[in-house]
């Protein structure tokens, strides 16, 4: 949360538009954070995605679709919240880069409130031909691995994955005090 | 399969030790084709492990345990095979890195030959510091990402997670050429 | 260039200010192509820098300056264009990290439009606890290393290293376009 | 020193002839350390050098020169101790692999015991598509980043970069502890 992500997806896609290439912005529908079909950055940027990304949705059909109505191959396909796609979208993904040569960039969480990985980020994993870390600290000044989910104030390690319209909130925390529910430096 | 992570964690065990610092060298019982209890790369190297991890092993007990029997508190935990661990004892080695301060290092694959992350190396995945790759190459040329699984020259994307004692081979692969099953150049 | 160096340092900067943390964002004042006094991406972010870094600035006395005057002691120190900084700034930055405790990240070019270091990255890739890199492309799809000068749309390989109030452009290749003096996909 | 690297450098050429693939390893002849044509591992593993890079070594020619004499293409060229090739070598390399398609791997020191890069490395840094770090620790668990020269068992900043039949030896040592000149930890 909160790492920059975001602004990174959206600086890739400025750095093809200014060589005048395509890009193909996604995101799938369950994340609802921003309005269903904007990124927002929170150091102050944003842009309308090229498409939204449904359960259902098969990721070859969605670029084969746009081809048939006239559009570009894209020069490169960006995935915000990636998280959230199913380990077959993932496949389709890896097809798009491996039969059609196209990039394929996924940003996204690895793990969960509860430390456990989401369905997307275990495929992600698993199959990714590179994977790359975006940079965040603690309060504490170590690097921040962890998403911890705070209700009323305090991190829980229960309830489900993904938890919409809820009381809660996520801040970022190296591992031990992700682990030890430490928040903020001691008083 | 082949990359060298068995002699890069001989390389790191050695660097410890000509430093006089001591390290505690683990594998799970489950991996037998070395031989219980060594850790053998192809390359010409070979070392014994201080112990064999059984799934039921608490990694916090097998360090107490050598302390209380007079062994200094070790240096460094290295681990084989690390896709073998549960994820209980991926928690107890962050428990071990964060609460007693012993860096840990874990060696292993991330995938099985169908693609799909094997426990221990979901837990890793989710958990670690730190993630970095080991490279190997496809006889293409590009970055081996993938294992593939071999019964009688043919790569096969079925059967259990774990083989023992059975007819296959294992083969080191690019994504596109696993999920395409050439093995080798066309002829 | 282009490759999204302003937007991360701007990123990480607005990162450490969501956790209430102080950041000291510097740039060498041998670089006016912004205004002074300005960090700006072209993504559409900008930000007054805390202080310009002179050929004879001591970055020692910077912060301590700072700190006598009744400036915090800063959780981070971000420098842009860090490959103008002095081999002694750069040696000063690494005692602030090492005696002092404080973060620094510098962010630059490693090498000239001729493909050799700038003075200040020298210093910072002999000396640097990490090196990352920040990715951009070629026309031809491939990671661009290189940064070609442009005069009359035309690569050149000679001229000074800095070259202030010209006629020249600048350009991201990878390094076999770069050193083809190709700028484009052939027509 | 001492952190693999001629380990790594085997290991690699190992991955390539299981896959019947061949390489040329190559040595600088400014070091005898190992004998003029041996690369050696302190972990206990060693290899003949293909042939030995002179000054006036030209690279291309090298390879051409055994083309001509009959041997294949190499799959991939292997450099150790490349701090020691010049500039130019390092172009040269640099052509081999964007014109001949050939990957080259160097492997070798950064930064000399005064902290500054040899010049092989400086054209490495400019030049090289990737760049990665082989790890060692300090005595203080840290990241072993710079190279000490110990005369007489006392940290020296001073004298030629290299040394050859003199009395010293070297150690690796984080950038704090070796600023600070302190080889171990206090008695």
């Amino acid at each position: 949360m909160n790492a920059g992500k975001s602004t990174q997806i959206l600086q890739v896609r400025h750095n093809y538009h200014e060589r005048h290439q395509a890009t193909l912005l996604l995101k799938p529908a369950t994340d609802d954070r921003d309005g269903q079909d904007f990124i927002r950055a929170r150091v102050g940027l944003e842009a309308k995605v090229d498409a939204l990304v449904f359960p259902d949705t098969d990721m070859r059909d969605l670029v084969r679709d746009r081809e048939a109505a006239g559009t570009l191959k894209p020069d490169c396909i960006l995935v915000d919240e990636a998280q959230f796609l199913t380990p077959d979208q993932i496949g389709q993904l890896c097809e798009l880069a491996d039969v059609r040569g196209i990039p394929v960039l996924c940003f996204g969480l690895r793990a969960d409130f509860r430390g456990q990985l989401f369905p997307g980020s275990a495929s992600l994993m698993a199959l990714a031909d590179t994977i790359e870390e975006i940079k965040t600290i603690c309060w504490c000044g170590k690097k921040a691995t962890m998403n911890a989910r705070l209700v009323n104030g305090r991190i829980t390690f229960e309830g489900p994955q993904v938890l919409i319209g809820g009381n809660d909130t996520y801040i970022s925390l190296c591992r031990k005090h992700w682990r030890e529910g430490q928040t903020a430096p001691p008083a």
